[in-house]
């Protein structure tokens, strides 16, 4: 199917439409004056916060964990990294608390709510992320992110890139998989998508894990569309 | 817990937010002027129609029929009330397709997106209601309704009153029952919600079924709030 057939265009939301390492750095920097806390490289933090995310998602995709919800993940991460770094002593049981909620309050890239404002306009967009209903929907207001909806890893109880999530927003939709778009900065959650049937574009954020950064430098197949900004998808969307 | 506690407002939609019964009875007077139909009564065609709508749903959810979508219901219904009305000759397959679709395109009551838009800047706002994801993100987009993310029967596979929608919901959400509320026209639907533990606010909608209106005319219990429209209810929370 073509382009023209498309519906609705779901998105990847970390990472390709916020960018986490630069939102968890400059909130850890704030955090860190505003406690008094000296020494911590917070982007290496939230790194590292992140580089939890992938093998806890593993242990519940692998059957090893019952579904667990990614504020869960992201909490368990959390309290191994205040220790690695040396700063378990300087935050209380509310102030980890308060640093779980960042991952709800995440900024966007600049492109991502113009180009969203513009595709609303002639689709239905919505997330289809590891994220949770509750921190997808508080980060969207936050944000700005115009979201018709909002698809999350724990309607399915499953992770991207499990079939599950995938067939499931397709079935939910009532719509043939040609008419629905994967939007992500990720080539895997795009070939998931395809494999489903699914449309796709490339977003390319090549920054989104800075030093850490192994792949996803480009697209590696020749998906439906390949640009640079979710403005890029607008425009080749014609809105 | 008080009002103050609330961080969601969960709408029930169909009547609550939107006049389904004005709605469809004005697509129907078009259609019969593009159709050359002659002779229908299309606000007791849309009072039939919606006739239809709480027995299909108890089939499903007595489980004597498996998980059934809103839209399905519908159609199914439209079928018995073409032949009814005696206009089945005058309507082809695509025709019958398109008016399905019309409880994807209501109008809301004028108080609705003033409403809405207001508490939307203090809480987040979501539809929990019997209609589809598709159905009632298409209708959002149309009319303008802001919401933040959409509940709907499919994502639970359930109907209300069933307790899996609200339980499903507010599982969801990971917030206790008291830090959400439900909004309805139907005594019924709060009365379900109040069991769970949610805080209930009503808005009365005496005239949703006109003539056959049978109940609904007015708060059949204290509930948490009591208003006439859905402005009332941002009023009485702050925004």
């Amino acid at each position: 199917m073509g382009l023209g057939n498309v519906k609705v265009l779901l998105f990847d939301t970390f990472g390709t439409v916020v960018d986490w390492r630069g939102s968890i750095t400059r909130k850890g920097e704030h955090l860190a004056r505003d406690k008094g806390i000296d020494g911590v490289d917070w982007e290496a933090f939230a790194r590292a916060w992140r580089a939890g995310y992938i093998p806890g998602m593993a242990r519940v995709q692998s059957g090893e964990r019952p579904w667990t919800a990614i504020d869960v993940i992201h909490r368990e991460r959390l309290d191994e990294i205040v220790a690695e770094f040396g700063i378990a002593q300087a935050l209380s049981e509310p102030d980890l608390t308060a640093m779980n909620l960042w991952w709800h309050q995440l900024d966007p890239w600049p492109d991502s709510v113009p180009g969203l404002v513009r595709l609303k306009r002639g689709y239905l967009i919505s997330t289809l992320s590891n994220g949770s209903v509750i921190c997808l929907s508080s980060m969207a207001k936050r944000a700005g992110l115009p979201w018709d909806f909002v698809f999350a890893s724990d309607l399915f109880q499953a992770y991207k890139r499990d079939a599950a999530v995938y067939l499931g927003a397709i079935g939910l939709l009532g719509l043939d998989p040609g008419q629905v778009m994967m939007v992500a900065a990720h080539n895997d959650d795009l070939a998931a998508a395809r494999s489903h049937g699914m449309q796709t574009a490339y977003v390319g954020r090549p920054y989104e894990y800075g030093p850490d950064q192994s792949k996803d430098f480009e697209a590696d197949e020749p998906w439906d569309i390949i640009g640079e900004t979710i403005e890029d998808v607008a425009r080749v969307m014609g809105t």
